[in-house]
């Protein structure tokens, strides 16, 4: 697709970033990045610590190009998910970064666990958010109120929950940067009218076979994101109710 | 996510590659990345004439690991199309591996325009297949039956329409390659349970004005596709009717 129409004579040039960081969740970043690098007059940034390539929990190889403190104040910034993720959540370079960028941004946009990061850095205290449903229950622990949606917009925040739901959720917001008109000539030039050919895309419509079978196989990072969340909330001051 | 459950305990080895090339739609690409690496007991590789990395048409760096002469025989071949698909349709070193890996390959997924990649290849001559939607009335000149629909399976080839239904592809190739249980486990994982927040998906369910628009953007590259696969229908021996 070459570039697409736009009306307005007279847009503000946008700047869009995202955070990339090792044995993240790639599709937590591409799917945004596939709506977002198509918004008219924007420049979308690839962020991390610095240049060095990282490799995402499967393996693929994504190069940034800038770092955090060469990049400018963002309009956007998009935070991934993924396993790694959780590596971060006390690395106050990171915080402070997801911090500061919060603070100038027009939006903030979460995909899948990137909500965890977000929350980490203070940015959801009585937030409405989402993540991936095998995290929905630790938003709690960052002051947060968990919706269980596919996209939650509250304020200058938005949230996506699992890895897919990025590409849901950056339709969103480029209505919110843009229009809809434009939002939805991005859809139409990446044909996004899916049809999965199976029901089991959420944990309410997949099989509890499946389910339990999916489960079994994140058990130990989901652990370990609870443990984590329970420091951080301790950090916050933020208070959750026994028996969660 | 960590690994996922698999009860087959002897599943043979899959060797699954993509093709990156310059000016590609990484999302084509990322979409089934997703997916298909997290086919339990495969290894995936991202392949192309040699290791430079390469900027996809939005600016995305990717990077290949190892390059058409040395990647072994592969199980399945993913071919992602693009802007970039143009100059590589007359490119006999990427043809003549597409042909190479298709021979031995128990299958080829093809995604949005690098469907006209395998065209271009020889692959689809009284094959059904799809492709992005903009570029579907271009399939007739590599001999191939267009199918207007997401995904198409027609005996080794798996063609997915534009950019994101790579995704509604790769679900069902998961199955091909393993069984419906690991492709539901992999939609879970990834949380694919999608709400497009708009209908313009499709230009049968996008206005008019909408499609207006794309079709404008996209008219130049729609051209050299044209006329490109005319070329290409001489030189394969396909004769079109006249008036297409």
């Amino acid at each position: 697709m070459a570039k697409l129409v736009s009306k307005s004579s007279a847009m503000k040039h946008l700047h869009i970033g995202a955070l990339v960081f090792p044995r993240m969740d790639q599709g937590d970043f591409t799917g945004p990045f596939e709506v977002l690098s198509r918004v008219p007059e924007s420049t979308f940034h690839v962020i991390a610590k610095d240049r060095t390539p990282v490799r995402d929990m499967r393996g693929l190889i994504l190069t940034p190009e800038t770092t955090f403190s060469e990049v400018r104040p963002l309009d956007l910034l998009v935070v991934p998910g993924g396993a790694g993720q959780e590596d971060l959540m006390e690395d106050e370079t990171v915080l402070s970064f997801i911090q500061q960028q919060a603070h100038n941004a027009s939006y903030v946009f979460s995909v899948c666990t990137g909500a965890l990061l977000c929350g980490a850095a203070g940015l959801l205290r009585g937030v409405r958010a989402t993540t991936h449903w095998s995290a929905l229950h630790l938003l709690v622990y960052f002051g947060a109120i968990p919706v269980n949606a596919r996209v939650v917009i509250d304020g200058t925040h938005i949230s996506a929950a699992g890895v897919t739901a990025g590409l849901d959720g950056a339709l969103r917001v480029a209505s919110l940067l843009r229009d809809e008109r434009v939002a939805q000539q991005i859809q139409l030039s990446i044909e996004y009218s899916p049809q999965p050919p199976f029901g089991s895309g959420s944990p309410q419509t997949a099989s509890p076979a499946i389910v339990n079978e999916v489960r079994l196989s994140s058990q130990k990072i989901t652990e370990s994101r609870l443990a984590t969340a329970k420091r951080i909330a301790v950090r916050l001051g933020v208070s959750v109710p026994l028996g969660r």
